[in-house]
């Protein structure tokens, strides 16, 4: 099977590597001598039924060398997701394009129109090659060891936690990060990794993996406060109640907050804002604050995992070799097979389309809101060169002069 | 006038860079005969009325580097605005150590403190040498070119911005980032320090320095939606209306948020929601998107300026240099002299304590919604060496094959 033409597209939300696989199947797909022109499709599955295509083959290898390491996906993205309707449409420009490989870089949804346009294509007996290249920051895709643009994203919640202990160390009181992950709580964990000296924060994480409940929260937080005088605090925007309710609906309904009744999930500082007013009302906590990560950690410029670009660049490179050489459709997988090192297989469409992978429980301690050394081996490597350190002053205390016996508080006298 | 002790203290929000200053301040001292021990008082002015203190003669150089190079305040902040009393009683505490320099890290209402306190010690014939040491993410301190701090949050809010930017590009909407500075917007106005194509984001910048009126504020975001096809839009946590009442509170009190009632400007992501619920609502946009920046602009580990290490550095050596050389309290401004050079004098306390700089006229242009190259000349340098760079694909259309003339939309048919 070969064809003169190919297509690409990146679907879902943008990463910071997202680019490498997109550039990788330009540069590979060039090498083929079959291959006469390499497409790229305008915002995903949209541009394709809308046609609209910019021609990557007349791209220098010099600007997609630059393009590759910019984050975000160069050629837009889309939230649309196709139905079969809409799956016969793209189908129906393919044909109409003689495209004979179809590259879409994408999630869960983006694999599951690779499904689809494959079996129309069957069904109407048209040799289409399509290959599906994983991405999402959100690492939930079965059959991969981790997918490309988690790493990166990983590393900027490290990062950002190990920044937020410092400045909670300096002026104590309680930090809620949120981040994101609906169903997948691996980048909320991901915080863990900004952890240094013992006391180090966050000393709390809640996963979307387990069940979140509000006075159980508070008495970790509560307890946490004791402890350390201080508390640092990572929650997945997914986290939910027994019945798979989300936290943040629920406390805007208990506190009957119309504008947030609705709760979206990203791009609203909702949850971080309602637990933050559950702990001051609830422990009398002062000093508290809460960030929402948003769009930062997915679209933030200049915080990125060599391994994840390397990686990224190579699942690219991998699809146009298993869809030119291969005899048959499917999903380009990482698979881990040393410390640390990766090779790539293709596993079948239906092995990876729709389905979601959460964290193993290996990877969660037991109390629920913490990670284990096995999480830290798993996440260490993909995390990649160069991470920042912190250090600390050494303790040595000098004698105090005056004595002040029974004397409380400078504030008081002040 | 010698002593043998020295104290070094943090005050206020930490930034990237203050550990640079206060090993400066540390190191420097230690060059000097006449100094026996160098002190540093835990978690600012607090500590010294407590007699907090740690001994950091006894550090290591090779930590006190590391110190140096990681973010927020090693020694721990405090945010208690000292009155009369307080200074008072800082000055006692001094003396009772015999401290004969002291050297305080911070914004204006520590260079307020460090005033009193030099007032107190010279009523009492006590021979105390006071030291401020510019430091502050606002870079509202007068009499500076910009103050230390400043740099490494300009950098991580251009850098943001610039992310937000591709992202936005990639999945068309509106987004809003909302960055601190309540008098201030220099750091606001760094976020046009991301743009590099003509049509990049920001595309509007609302800055504390100019009255917010949220019908013009409509009819901009319209504007730029309807001729960019997207609009990414820096706003100052500080924006106000012409009788200076906050934004966020004005626009909570309108839609009724009683939790949003009270509004606090940093650590909530109220402003950012509430604009972008009054975008949805009155201009009938669906992809609206709001970020708060949060803490991650300050204490964010993994993007520094070099720049601002570098001169926070040299402010805490300057310090040491004029407070046992000089003959006069006062307070280290950093002075430009070239293009990009600068140096260090010492100013009066009084000229700088208490004070606040908002941004000049000259680098605001005349809508009011953009900077000016003046500023953008202006903050260049101090973003340091390394910034990202972010490239595109340049248009190859390719031509339809499809005749669909008529057809509107594919997830109509779909």
């Amino acid at each position: 099977m070969s064809s003169g033409k190919i297509l690409v597209a990146q679907g879902g939300g943008p990463t910071a590597v997202i680019n490498q696989s997109m550039v990788g199947v330009a540069l590979e797909a060039r090498r083929f001598h079959g291959i006469e022109r390499v497409y790229g499709a305008r915002h995903g599955v949209r541009g394709i039924v809308d046609e609209d295509f910019v021609d990557l083959s007349q791209e220098t290898s010099h600007n997609l060398e630059l393009v590759a390491a910019t984050p975000s996906s160069a050629l837009g993205s889309t939230r649309d997701k196709p139905d079969l309707r809409y799956c016969q449409e793209i189908f129906q420009v393919l044909r109409a394009h003689a495209i004979g490989h179809f590259f879409y870089i994408g999630g869960n949804d983006s694999s599951d129109t690779v499904r689809i346009v494959s079996l129309e294509a069957q069904k109407a007996g048209y040799p289409l090659r399509c290959i599906h290249v994983p991405k999402t920051i959100d690492n939930d895709l079965v059959g991969n060891d981790h997918t490309p643009g988690f790493p990166s994203a990983a590393r900027f919640v490290a990062q950002a936690f190990a920044g937020a202990n410092l400045d909670n160390a300096a002026l104590p009181g309680i930090y809620v990060g949120v981040v994101m992950g609906r169903h997948a709580g691996f980048l909320t964990a991901a915080s863990a990794l900004g952890k240094k000296f013992p006391d180090d924060g966050p000393h709390l994480i809640y996963l979307p993996e387990r069940t979140f409940v509000l006075d159980r929260f508070l008495a970790d937080v509560k307890a946490a406060y004791e402890k350390y005088g201080r508390c640092v605090i990572a929650v997945s925007e997914g986290i939910h109640d027994a019945s798979g309710a989300p936290i943040a609906s629920l406390l805007a309904k208990d506190l009957e907050h119309d504008a947030h009744g609705n709760v979206q999930l990203s791009g609203t500082g909702a949850l971080a804002d309602l637990l933050c007013e559950e702990i001051k009302s609830k422990l009398k906590i002062r000093r508290v604050r809460g960030d929402t990560f948003g769009y930062l950690q997915r679209s933030f410029i200049g915080c990125v995992s060599d391994v994840d670009q390397r990686e990224a660049r190579e699942v690219g490179e991998k699809a146009v070799q298993f869809g030119m050489w291969g005899a048959s459709d499917g999903s380009v997988a990482i698979r881990r097979t040393g410390f640390y090192s990766v090779d790539y297989d293709l596993l079948p469409l239906d092995a990876v389309a729709g389905k979601t992978r959460v964290m193993e429980d290996e990877f969660i301690d037991e109390a629920g809101t913490g990670i284990t050394d096995a999480f830290r081996l798993y996440l260490r490597p993909l995390l990649g060169s160069g991470m920042p350190d912190a250090f600390r002053l050494r303790p040595s205390p000098v004698a105090k002069k005056l004595d002040r016996a029974g004397r409380d508080d400078a504030s008081d006298a002040g």
